[in-house]
């Protein structure tokens, strides 16, 4: 049963060309579109388009549906389309001609842009969540590590003493910088698109704003053009959000991976957490942060995925846009996963604490050294070359013990403030 | 004269490769560094790594060079490498030994760091004005046309009737979404990385939180690692914001290219806004949107261009990061432009107000006249076969009187409270 | 059961993260692993590492797997992490140590890399064998309407006369381009990786000019480092070549989805090969149409996605090339179905005889009337400038019985020199 | 002067973004334009739309003009939309009429298709043979050095034993792969569009098959709406393979910069060909490797720069096709810097011959340990658990008097069959 059947049969290959995997996707959708559903059967009842019993008895069977598919009972069988189908077949076979009102003022259009921005507003909140968590376990393992040194590499070459204070709360300030993009998406994603039926409104006297309250949307995507430009542009905003998380885990899971390689052994996983080889017995593969790199890096594909699918489309719908889903919802279970997986795997990480009793390293701490002679009163410049002829000579000694002092320096690492910050971008 | 000479000549053929464009573009930034400078320079002497007068004759002469940049005299010859180097040379011609002083306590990757984000403050605030002068634009040309109809296409087919009030305020509604995105890269980039120095902070007891106030930076990056991996991010930031705002004007010129065909003839402008044919004399040419559109088409390519650059690089600076500058640079030129150019034509549109007196627009009617007969009680599903019918036996009369009243229709634009979305994301 | 199985129980999380859709996807390859195994099998007797009658029983079982894939009653179970550990158990259930033995002398990685290409191998074949089904009927559809003339526009303003002939001819010859792309990444994919083992080859006395030549692969890929490399690069090839044909496919998509809009009207579809509308009985909407634009600019995204997947890793197999499977894998699905779809589709394609009976095409004739004061010996600058004038002052005349007579003219098309060139691509 | 002046002045503003950086890039194309420009001359003049006087007139004076631009003499001032316009002034100034006539039977449209395709052509013969010149190199490398191990990685683990042998050779090989897309795009160049005017052919009975043989093309691209649209399409082919070029490049730089950091310290290059840093003293950047790397990442960034900017316009010429050229014609010139720094550079690597005397590389000959086990009859599975359990308990003891003899392993590097294959594709 499609929507539009007119009486003559679509030819089979198309109707499988065209119904992609809408249906497996939908599944995630569905319960967004009863809620959706549920609003505007409320509100035809308010504005008088449905009698107060139609509304009640549309609810009451909504609600059925709902938990149906809570208990993960819904399907959708190969007759239906999408779930918009066999939601309306479902309200029609216990309801009748109640049932088909449901589609009063309404257009699978405006439907299909209001479930997804539900969904998309749900896993935009559970992906500050775990954005949060990671931020924490970050810090918690900053402050706990704060003491251990690290080589700092400029150009891959060792440069200057790090630590791992500083390199696990650096991750953990750039999330922060994440979420700006996480939220601006969020709000773009917490505007009411329900009402623009086609992308070009409606005769019925409809109530736009009893839905956007009804369904906890922060204001409406008044203009009902714009709201339907937000197709794709939703999906857009939300690849921006999730494609700032990912670059940042993909940096993180490249230094676990180079900090794994025998050549730093900087760190290790407990067993459980690393792979073998088929042929080479004594490996332990760092495959989860390679999978979480490489699907990071998936996912950074994504914002221009988007902007190819709908680039150079006049306003108006193109049925182009149906292809948004199955790019951006497989997208942000991937984020999730990858930050679940991350946090998961960074509570076993094992820090090797004597990395800096290797000679190799003594160079780390040249500009230190460099320094002592700037206080002393040497001009910058004539320190630097006396300095640059010792190391030359083979001459130069290191001056290992260090005190960094300002602000987000490895002597002085400032989570506190990090985590103020933490908490201003999601108040 | 390099920063890093150290007495062996380097290869001119690398010179020439590794230098790049730099000089042209640090021309832009020049005087970004000066203020960056003057405010190290101050708190190197607030905190007494400077003389009094060490840090007055540095201001002093930074002072000197900003006004030389402000009347476009300062200059980069092919002797320097960089604007950073041409700086010190003249404060060392000028001080001696106390020019070279001001690099006490910080590296080039910071000075970088610091005078791009400056630039980037500078630019995205610029940015946002262009937008909100676009946007005032459309509002009041909304209110002009309300009401003047527009046939709604869905598919490219005729669908249902819009309007040029319709049309012209859903860029403009649209616009505020880009506006969320172009204030998330604000907030990433008014972020103080002064003090990061090559990645890795100082042994210098420094004072960031000078510096910050001082530049007028809202916070600073406290983490020296996460300040460096600025490098790269805060121009992806950037380039979200900016590729938000070209996706919208893409569209809109892509609509303003179709209406313009005599196949629409929807708007027109006045001569002095088309261009010709160099062999077929009655063309007027939609160039100026044609270029807007392809010139946000190659903005919406530089999140893209800037992860490839960026990707898989582990953390600490490389110098692939130099390449970032040439990316973002014109492409933030081209998006003011884009801006100014688009505000300054549509200043010019003329609307078509007779395009509904076409027949072949009539079966955009469709749609409200089956809604007359769902009013008038026939379940929904009854009257779209109907209707159906109507129209394939060619009985159809569309009812043109039509009223949309919901907010955000037609009939109803909700100008006034568009505006104030735009109020609150500019708050 | 994990073939790098040391004992320890990996975390189920990482597990499922790990495995990801592989068994999903192995199963279309499943059936080039066999072959690959065979020829290994065969070469492993013929140098002596296994014993003739080890080898023949190898073959023999891989036989009977291969009938199993063939009739789809192969399958992967949860318990297997991919095809070749499935694979291998069967041989061991079936032979003991023998079937252990099918191992020697390669690694998961080269039996991947091979089993892969031989996959791309045989979808190219099909994607050349598609793109010439389309080409032949374009030409075919040129000659039957190489007649009847259509708008030819510049800047989408009404320029000159194009035509049917020319229009579906030109997609045609665009095609034999793409054709060079997919030609280059079948030559690419055409080279034996298999002895690569994990990449750094085998301390084994393999013979691989063997396998090669059972397999049927032009060449070899000599280096074993550079057999590695193959991963990821021998996708991105093939990605190129189906990318190029989507990128034909897209435009000509685009063209038709306008030319059935009701303001061009150029083309039309039967009933069977359109959709319609819930809410708008009237329309014929293209959705097949759009959903090749979509798809194929979906496709056109691909090369990005492998690049950013694997760009910026060192040499050397990393888990992260895993991804490269489930991108390139469905798109190349998608290329086949958009190319199968638009042959299917086109072949219904109902074409308008009287585009040009509207006056507002007149102006198509201003540069062939203008060349008739050129011939008549007016300079063309001053043709030019009197054309302008008659247009402007509405005196204009089209001559429309216009001769274009020189080669790729609408007056001769040289469908068979473009025939040619298709087949000297194909040779 | 712009060809299309029609009387009234177009807005500056209007002027300064439509012509953009138009004038800087021609100069680089003038050459072609001249090349083309004269055999449309003669042509005009063998088919009788000029005179034989006309037509070596014009000949004789583009000559002339020619010589100007061999010798860097050739202008193009503000006054001129571009070179064309300029080139044309030119004749007219000299010859008057006959000047103007040689835009008899041509449009911008093919005036710029032919130049920039001659452009493309020889640009992409250069790149062939900077790419013949780096293969050249690799492969005398890697004989040079064929008996100095490395370690192989995988996973960034250490792995199996490698060689500089393998890895040199290994990108040699790698860029035969590369050539067949720079071979594909060249035939795909390789197609006279000249006599496609506007993109609608000419009602001007012109001789293409004449001009193709005088510019010296291998054939012509018949239909004119097919050689209108290879503006775009040419450039993403040529795109195409300079970034599978720059994919080999940049991996090979990543190893570079991987394998001269002190954690590795396989590979070492001159002073000269490494800079310093401006506060660590000690540092020997592979500032040089790491441009490359960078520049060939943002080459590898092209195609989809160009996808953005072309896709989803319908045929016939938009205006958006004019920014194309600002998007290849650097990207060439750095895919050339890149090749010859590349060869450049490398003919000066030192390469360690000591890195296996490192007892941390032990566990590389675990593998070929594991495969004497076998030979000696030991099933392969029994013998990698016996492996697995002497790494385990520290007892495995490395056999490092390897043998590796099968075709493309260490000990039998096949160089002179590489060579042949890459005869082949430059055949």
């Amino acid at each position: 049963m499609k929507l539009w059947d007119k009486g003559f049969s679509t030819d089979k290959k198309i109707d499988h060309f065209t119904v992609g995997n809408d249906r497996e996707l939908d599944l995630l959708l569905a319960k967004y579109d009863v809620v959706a559903s549920k609003a505007h059967a409320k509100m035809l009842g308010k504005v008088g388009l449905l009698t107060e019993t139609e509304a009640q008895d549309l609810v009451k069977e909504l609600d059925v549906i709902s938990k149906s598919i809570e208990k993960g009972e819904f399907t959708i069988e190969q007759d239906f389309e999408d779930m918009h189908s066999k939601i309306e077949f479902l309200l029609t076979e216990k309801l009748g001609d109640t049932g088909k009102k449901i589609h009063t003022a309404r257009s699978r259009n405006d439907q299909v842009l209001v479930a997804m921005q539900l969904y998309l507003k749900d896993e935009l909140s559970a992906i500050k969540s775990e954005v949060k968590a990671l931020f924490d376990l970050l810090l918690q393992l900053a402050d706990e590590h704060k003491a251990v040194l690290l080589p700092g590499y400029t150009h891959l070459q060792i440069a200057m003493p790090s630590s791992f204070g500083l390199w696990f709360s650096a991750y953990a300030e750039s999330l922060v910088d994440d979420l700006y993009f996480v939220q601006a998406a969020y709000k773009i994603v917490d505007q009411n698109p329900l009402g623009s039926a086609a992308g070009y409104g409606s005769s019925f006297p409809i109530d736009r704003s009893f839905t956007t309250a009804e369904m906890g949307f922060e204001t409406q995507k008044y203009n009902v053009v714009a709201a339907q430009m937000g197709r794709g542009k939703t999906e857009k905003a939300t690849a921006f959000g999730i494609s700032s998380v990912a670059a940042t885990l993909s940096k993180m899971a490249m230094d676990i991976c180079l900090y794994m390689s025998q050549n730093f052994d900087f760190i290790s996983f407990p067993n459980e957490l690393t792979t073998g080889s088929s042929i080479m017995p004594h490996k332990k593969n760092p495959d989860v942060f390679e999978l979480i790199r490489a699907k990071c890096n998936k996912i950074q594909a994504v914002p221009n995925q988007l902007t190819l699918i709908t680039n150079n489309l006049p306003s108006g719908y193109h049925r182009d846009l149906q292809l948004v889903k199955e790019v951006i919802i497989p997208a942000i279970q991937d984020t999730k996963a990858c930050l679940e997986l991350m946090t998961f795997s960074l509570k076993e990480v094992q820090v090797n604490t004597t990395i800096l009793e290797d000679p190799k390293y003594d160079y780390l701490f040249s500009v230190d050294t460099l320094n002592e002679l700037v206080k002393s009163g040497m001009p910058f410049r004539d320190a630097y070359k006396t300095m640059g002829k010792a190391i030359e000579n083979g001459t130069f000694k290191p001056k290992k013990d260090i005190e960094h002092t300002h602000e987000g320096s490895l002597g002085n690492l400032c989570l506190e403030e990090i985590r103020q910050k933490m908490g201003q971008v999601l108040a």
